[in-house]
């Protein structure tokens, strides 16, 4: 991808650079200039960059920097999901090699997952409701301990899910696109055994990539398929699940609870059913953030572009085709 | 304690014999005759009964038993801590053997320990509070990972916490009287080096019983011994922590959290400060509840019994001089 002669420009987010001076330079000082750009998409100083590191700046700088540098050749993307960039790169023409974060997030995302299932369990919005009334009142609690998890989709981020579950002695059950069990999740079915894992579960955690065929994977059918007693939780995308289903599914009693930190439509707005339905909880899409990421993010990225300055494969290469 | 020859009549709660029926007699039919006790206290169709099973009835329910009933020889107390049955039983004249239930509402504990640590590092009460309010908005979240958990005072509890938040990737330090590690605590210091410890861990948990020397355990010297965004969490007595000094450290920052599942005094008035103290989660003494846990102390139970029919040593026998 390179001769190994020539220098090769990376351009590198200016947060990025501020936060971690000469990091990215670093993986080969003699090989790379790092060229910052900034969150309007202007990157004063480029000539003819090869490697744009995205970070999250919006879908028009994005483009200004793809229509002013047609010298990219690889754009690392700091999102786990680029279901909505693949469309704007395909419309500005860019064809070349796209990374993604995918797993990367996975530490804080599998957090928040565990956080709402002990939450749900352990009836803690009432118990805080208690509290603001100043009322010493319990709740009737479960234990998670023996309860049983369902994955689907499972990549890094059910993996992830799946370690922290089982710590806390519950059973994992996931679906993957190969079927092949992973170290924490020894039950694994293909995707078309969904319907035979959701009645199982007393958790149902979304975890898949937004593709053509992910999208509404789950809706009425799936939704009756869980216990009355389960709880579903969105870490994925919002248009996974259908939203209309979701809040009939709520309000009658279908299932017990829904955990989202995505939904559809995003932002939720301020008159929408899910908002108060029974059982929900509602988070602003931050399931992922963590004082950690960019550390993560950044160093995932440069470890790749020691590969590309190598000519080795790179890692987390997205497939238009899959969409992932 | 038995001749082995007579039938022992063992007083068991009546609502234990009816959700468990047979289950204590099952231990050995031959030798044990059950005698169900009632809220009051009241064990009619009792001769001379050797063992109580006591469950959640009251002081003066006790009291009767006891005085209706001397020949009662050993009490088993569903209650992990017993520091305020012992002083009732001497004043009853009661010298006989007292086991505890220790360790056996550990589970449901762990996870409620787990629970608060995710609720405070991703901010849910402030994430439930912009849903309340219809809004879309996130809050800067931490990770568990990698932060320090110290555990003042461990036993069964502590250890079912260390497990847990091991799995979530924290380091953990503990304090104990012997000071030897156990299988998820390899660093664990004597109670005298509290101080060493305190200002190393992003959260601590008071998990130590009540005695004459942890009344008080956890003052002004000690919660400023704590980093400022520390948290404190109690799920063990709450005269372990003196409160004045707690409501403070709160109001003043000394740390930025504390999560008690046990105040002082229990119940909470509703005009006392700890209600809406800054970083405060207060719960109402039911951390240890779980559908699961009448099934394990009578299982508890129901092996000591065993144990006694056999002339063996009890577990959880309680020192009155260690008063635990």
């Amino acid at each position: 991808m390179t001769d190994g002669d020539t220098m090769v420009e990376v351009l590198v987010p200016g947060d990025v650079e501020q936060r971690f001076p000469g990091r990215v330079a670093a993986v080969s000082p003699t090989r790379i200039r790092v060229v910052t750009v900034a969150e309007d998409g202007s990157a004063p100083g480029a000539t003819a960059p090869k490697v744009l590191l995205r970070g999250f700046f919006s879908s028009e700088a994005l483009r200004r920097v793809l229509r002013e540098h047609p010298s990219i050749e690889w754009m690392h993307s700091f999102a786990a999901g680029v279901e909505h960039v693949l469309p704007e790169l395909s419309e500005c023409g860019y064809d070349g090699t796209i990374t993604n974060s995918a797993g990367i997030h996975a530490e804080p995302i599998a957090e928040w997952v565990i956080l709402m299932m002990l939450a749900h369990a352990k009836k803690l919005p009432e118990l805080l409701e208690h509290q603001r009334n100043r009322e010493w009142k319990g709740e009737r609690s479960e234990e998670l301990g023996g309860k049983t998890l369902g994955i689907v989709g499972v990549g890094g981020i059910g993996n992830a899910i799946a370690r922290r579950a089982r710590g806390l002695d519950m059973e994992v059950i996931g679906t993957r696109t190969s079927g092949k069990p992973t170290e924490h999740i020894p039950e694994m079915l293909t995707p078309d055994r969904l319907h035979e894992m959701l009645p199982r579960c007393d958790y149902v955690v979304v975890a898949t990539p937004l593709t053509s065929k992910t999208e509404g994977l789950i809706g009425e059918p799936e939704l009756r398929a869980m216990k009355p007693e389960a709880v579903i939780l969105n870490i994925a995308r919002g248009r996974v699940v259908q939203t209309d289903a979701l809040v009939r599914a709520l309000s009658d009693g279908w299932i017990a609870g829904a955990c989202l930190d995505v939904t559809d439509p995003e932002p939720l707005p301020s008159d929408h059913p899910l908002w108060n339905a029974p059982g929900a909880i509602v988070t602003a899409h931050t399931s992922g953030s963590s004082p950690r990421s960019m550390d993560r993010v950044v160093g995932f990225f440069c470890e790749n572009l020691g590969l590309w300055l190598e000519g080795k494969p790179l890692r987390n290469v997205v497939d238009p085709e899959r969409e992932y």
